[in-house]
């Protein structure tokens, strides 16, 4: 047995939906899915540089959601983040929910040199001193950095979204490919979901001997081999493990993620990859000048629309972490 | 009697000056009066905007003094000093001692509207959430930002090193004009010191009007007059104010301010004002291309070496607040 | 577009309004005003003067509303408010508003020499630490004393309530005075509402040469003066601001406060000062043996009825800030 | 007068109930009371004795109260206490109240000695850290430990439970007696309670002459002498007592506690003791081989389901505290 | 075995040693017991009571101890030590050691009744919020206020001198006397001290019946009865146990107690009641008026100099606290 | 250029260097490697399982290093921490440094399921509140677990011990293997520091299909492989990998990690596997009935040694990080 004694028809606190300026699109996105507006805010800068935040509805006693990416330029959107949360506690809001579609700085979560920064934990401390009372945020680098808040920290995965693509395409003999050591657990789980087998793209020491030396561990020959990584950024990662599978004998390459972060010379080294189709979701939005004509946009707007949903209601958002 | 009983002859923690990006030239200056050198560290940008740090030498146990104005880019010059105060915190420095020569976001001390976040007071806080141990900064907007911070934090004024610099081009029939209402103390501080009447640039409710509506309180005319304000930014408000000194009656219009922001179109403004000379500090680090005729930059570097001094040798530093 | 998507009806939380000894009479004025009744508590002193309260209602998630001006006896009210606080904490109270029409030791805001401490900052960090969850106050002697909170801190001004008397009594050719530098945005707020100009009183540095030199900046010859302060406390800057318009020529000279401290002999100050009527609201609760003839006080009370039921019926209170 | 202007008929939170592994009949007991089911939580340990718990059912916006005593095995008991709250908070509950109807570690509440902790007030901080909201527990070692809490702390009281069993009993020609000095206060209100007088054990500096040197301060010759204790540990504080009663020539003795901790040959020194019945509540699970023929049982689930449901509904708790 | 490895001959950090208004008397004692000098600083009153602190010498980098009880008046004397810790903070003294040989509001240690406030908690929580770093007091009303403390406090205990007065004076078939229940652990310290037995007056629900019906437990006739309590304050409780002792056939009756709080008519009745001797230490300093002809005064001053000695050179404190 | 212009000789604070009873023979032999003795601290139970500490020696403004694994009973052990550190702050240790060899929870590092604790965070916070103010540990099951800390959170690493034992042996043809994913950039170290390929073991979705299928990815056909993980526990994990290789044609098979966690059977399990040799440190203290043939024990005394030293005297620690 385990049945409450006592059911809540509690009437809820407002809820307001804002959106600062990384990702507009997607945040229309939800605002369109929940049937809300977008709450109406003012973010300007100042001739020098300065952000300007004004709130212009009452937010007093609401609940809030914002949502913002911490993409490039990252520093820009922390700091309007930061400010607008500042904003918020200051005007009486009651919840304060950031949805951070992408977080920025995932990846210095650790030392990896003496004398280095955690500036993911930095970002998880200086997001609670300004006042957030829950953060939500989608395939973070590691799951670990969900102990870097002390506050509820939902973390939603797009892997499902990304499988369903691949189910749906139909592949057979399919093999998913971790391009490196860090992304084992993520290959792992889209392996399972797609009930295929898996393989690694194994860098040895690049750091050290100056030409980085890839070998890939487990069976790709013939077969069509789809990457995953969390996010793609200067795309080196993805081409190498793609050039890799190539080498091995991979019959076609797919390579997905979650955050397409595409910084430098990106598009250049998509193209000239032997990646057939590379999937991505919309957490970052993509200027038009970064659009790559082998990418493929999915919408992860439903699945956060769900999870603002169910945080309002109170219903369990757990459903939505696997 | 209040003589202590017990005099100190401690040796010393070791002392470590580190410089970030936004003003090296001060930095430098600064490590040559003290005779120390500048502390190796790493500050670049990954290819998305992340800012990468590693410090590059031994920081234990050391009482650490970074230097970084938070001037434009303002949240590129924050963040990395955020960053670095959170490397050398997990390095285990003893003191991590911040000099903000300029503190950004410095205006936005209060709520002019409602809804509108408290910048300065959320920069005091995150850089006391990072592990800054002490605060150090010269003239800043407000006094009362002093009490923003619950750390040790020293306020240094400039005002009697540019009040030096008018003192000795022997001035004679002068007048101290506060360019608008928020900078009367400040210039009350320099009349004072120059021993001169003391006039105030009245702008009545500009923003309704649309036309502003400036009139000059106070006796102008025939005089030698000189704005002193804490910063100047676009400059429409030091050229607005000459030009109504000029209308006054106003000899000739001297200027002076500790923070040369210079933003937008200053440089036309400045030219085209009937501003004689312009005196500022290189608390901001000017670009080459924001060089103007009519300036002309004193050091703080003086003043600041000898506040490092004093706090490393647990001398008073008061001399310098006044 | 930007409205909500969902409203609120949320049933509220009870309210409880109790006042402690400060100011019954303003207290009692606003209850009736709402047509609550106020809490059941006891607060005394025990023989050595230590205070006692007890609470004598439940107050288990309540939104409670205490009315305490930190007036003097200053430490004695400051006292009773932090362990009211400390007694609502433990009692399980939801909400702890605190409200503080007249804010001691707000002079106290800023280092004026070294090694003096900040004690509006105090105050602030005392109220949060006690378990205060908002503070209200009205016309704080600096606008940045919002900012040394980082709970919500609601900032009314009575400053059109002593405007629309000047209005209803139809003065012109009017002219507001700041009777010292530290009040000219005030003066500028109710010029504004007046539409009439602004002159300034400069006192030049009176602590070094003994005898104050006050002029005014601006005219003031044969017109109606009205100079406005926050707080008027020994009456010697206000009386010598009057003695100096009267010298400048002024016509009749009105002086208007939000918080009548009154200390020392001001009495005779104002008695003997050229000033014809002095307009204060009723922040501080005054004692028989210090009225003043000259003296009128206009009620505060419906000012701060209606933040009341505006927090509580969670609506922008902001249209009180202006 | 001191009626609340608005009185709350505010819609609840869901509640949820869980108990860990210390006391299960006592928390089935308070959810039989109050009608509503345990909270399904899996708490176990992995095979190297870390404990492992998954809370089965969403708990996210509920009230939650969680019984556990921090009764032996102490330590195990503490950690799956704090480790729940961590899950707790985690998954979003709106509330964590937790219930320890024992408290382990009252006892050290105090430096008896330098260079001790003060383990009461670690545990204190411990759950307060972790996430508690609110404690609720019953005869404290002392009354003072409520002030080791910022959060609120309900502290019940089991006495009139233990004093309404002797009053049933119908004894006369009574004495209230406290077993050692620290126990006065609790022997007084039960002695109040009964109407009967009061007499003390007293123990001179034991730790030192080696041998206890215990006499009996007040008149006990010829009555019916009660004990009373916070805990009943080892037993040897209470059969000394009852020794030394029964040296003094008390007719018959009797012993009640709140707390049977019973550890050691309790068992052998109670039924070797002059001690006729001892009476104790079920804070504390028994094994049922420490089962006591003297000892009988009387629960405390009536008092805890009481204050639940006064919490939850909101109403004054108070009437328990007596 | 168990010795350090390596010694510490490490030079100290400058002693500063200051007082506030409540005891210069002990204060400048301790200061010549030490050979320090006592530190500037200006502590005066605003003429609307606002407390103004100026310290007038560097403490920058210093240990500094101040020597303040919180006696009658206890708020100004309370508020006086927040504010001066404020100043130290701001002013980068190194330790902040905060010496209260009298601590006020001792006795609110728990919650007598519902929803009162625990106010000795609370200046804990405001000393440790202002920044003091750690607190020495001595003879505290219970000894579990140690644990609301966070920071180190070193509780004295002023018994052993008073004990000495005793010794010296050679009384012969001595009883030691609690005047209530709270204060049993403290006689029968002085009881060991001393080597003589102790008794107890025991006091009957004094509130319910309106008359106080006190009855002595214990052996007294005959004896000489020394009265022992942490502090006396009105004087009520201290001379009735002396009449029920007189009654109960004691032969001569002394008292002491460490803090002379002595308010009301004490005088009278310390000088109507059998008492024939009062001790008392200089915790609080007493004015001229409250002269008392049986009161004999002994300095707390060296246990005081001997602590803050032995905290300066790191030597362990403990042998104070037996 | 970044030498220091100031260099240290400060003469050091005391050292003291406690172990409590995780692992005795570990803390002597660091002790003995610093020619320290261990400091005197009485750690026992009290009869109902309460931990009781005092601490021996004064620790005032000391230095002190505390050595404690959290193994199993992981919860006693935490808890002796816990209270341990509180005794030590109350005491007034000026740095309270805490060495964790293993670090019990560690696995606990992020949510596997919805409503799950991360109890390694939890871990940290309580480390924290209690008053630790750094923290060192080994080879931590993931290097984000630095993240959970504010303090400074020393990582040192153990692998170099057991590389070289692989070196000196002189294994040609080898492979190292990561019996998990989780461990693969542990693998990828080892690999490099002995210049060999890598291999991957590889577990599919075990918890669902009830039986676990694993393949071994990589080439490992006729060589020496050597497994390597953080800790073994169960050795379920480690003996099925062996037999996976064993399977796939490994030659000799070598384990290897820096944590004997040694639960259940795993004597049963390391006898039958195809392990020829198994590495392990002494992190954790190995009772003599958990000894087995197969382990050889490497002592991480030296580095933990060589650790404090650096700490004490200040010097980078950084090179043990490696």
């Amino acid at each position: 047995m385990g049945v409450n004694g006592v059911e809540s028809n509690k009437d809820k606190h407002k809820v307001k939906l804002f959106t600062l300026n990384s990702n507009w699109e997607l945040a229309s996105e939800i605002a369109d899915i929940l049937g809300y507006g977008l709450g109406k805010v003012n973010v300007s800068r100042f001739s020098d540089g300065e952000i300007q935040i004004h709130i212009e509805e009452s937010v007093r006693d609401s609940d809030v959601f914002i949502i913002q990416s911490t993409s490039d330029p990252v520093n820009e959107h922390i700091m309007e983040l930061l400010i607008m949360i500042d904003a918020l506690k200051r005007a009486s809001a009651s919840q304060i929910n950031v949805i951070i579609p992408y977080f920025g700085y995932a990846r210095q979560d650790r030392l990896a040199r003496p004398r280095e920064p955690i500036t993911a934990k930095l970002m998880a401390n200086l997001l609670e001193k300004a006042g957030a009372t829950r953060v939500l945020s989608i395939d973070l680098h590691t799951d670990q950095m969900q102990g870097f808040f002390d506050i509820p920290m939902e973390h939603l995965t797009g892997i499902p979204v990304l499988s369903q693509y691949f189910e749906n395409k139909g592949l057979d003999n399919a093999v998913v490919v971790s391009p490196h050591h860090g992304s084992i657990r993520r290959a792992r789980k889209l392996a399972d979901l797609l009930d295929v087998p898996l393989a690694l793209v194994d860098e040895r020491a690049p750091e050290e001997c100056g030409t980085e030396t890839l070998s890939v561990i487990g069976h790709v020959k013939g077969k069509n081999a789809i990457i995953i990584d969390d996010m793609i950024d200067t795309g080196t990662t993805i081409s190498h493990a793609a050039k890799a599978l190539e080498v091995s004998g991979a019959k076609t390459i797919y390579a997905c993620c979650t955050h397409p972060v595409f910084t430098g010379n990106v598009k250049e080294k998509i193209d000239w990859s032997p990646i057939t189709e590379l999937i991505v979701t919309n957490t970052i939005q993509m200027p038009k000048e970064k659009n790559i004509e082998k990418v493929k946009t999915i919408s992860i707007a439903p699945l956060i629309a769900d999870a603002i949903d169910r945080i309002h209601y109170e219903k369990a958002v757990s459903p939505l972490f696997e």
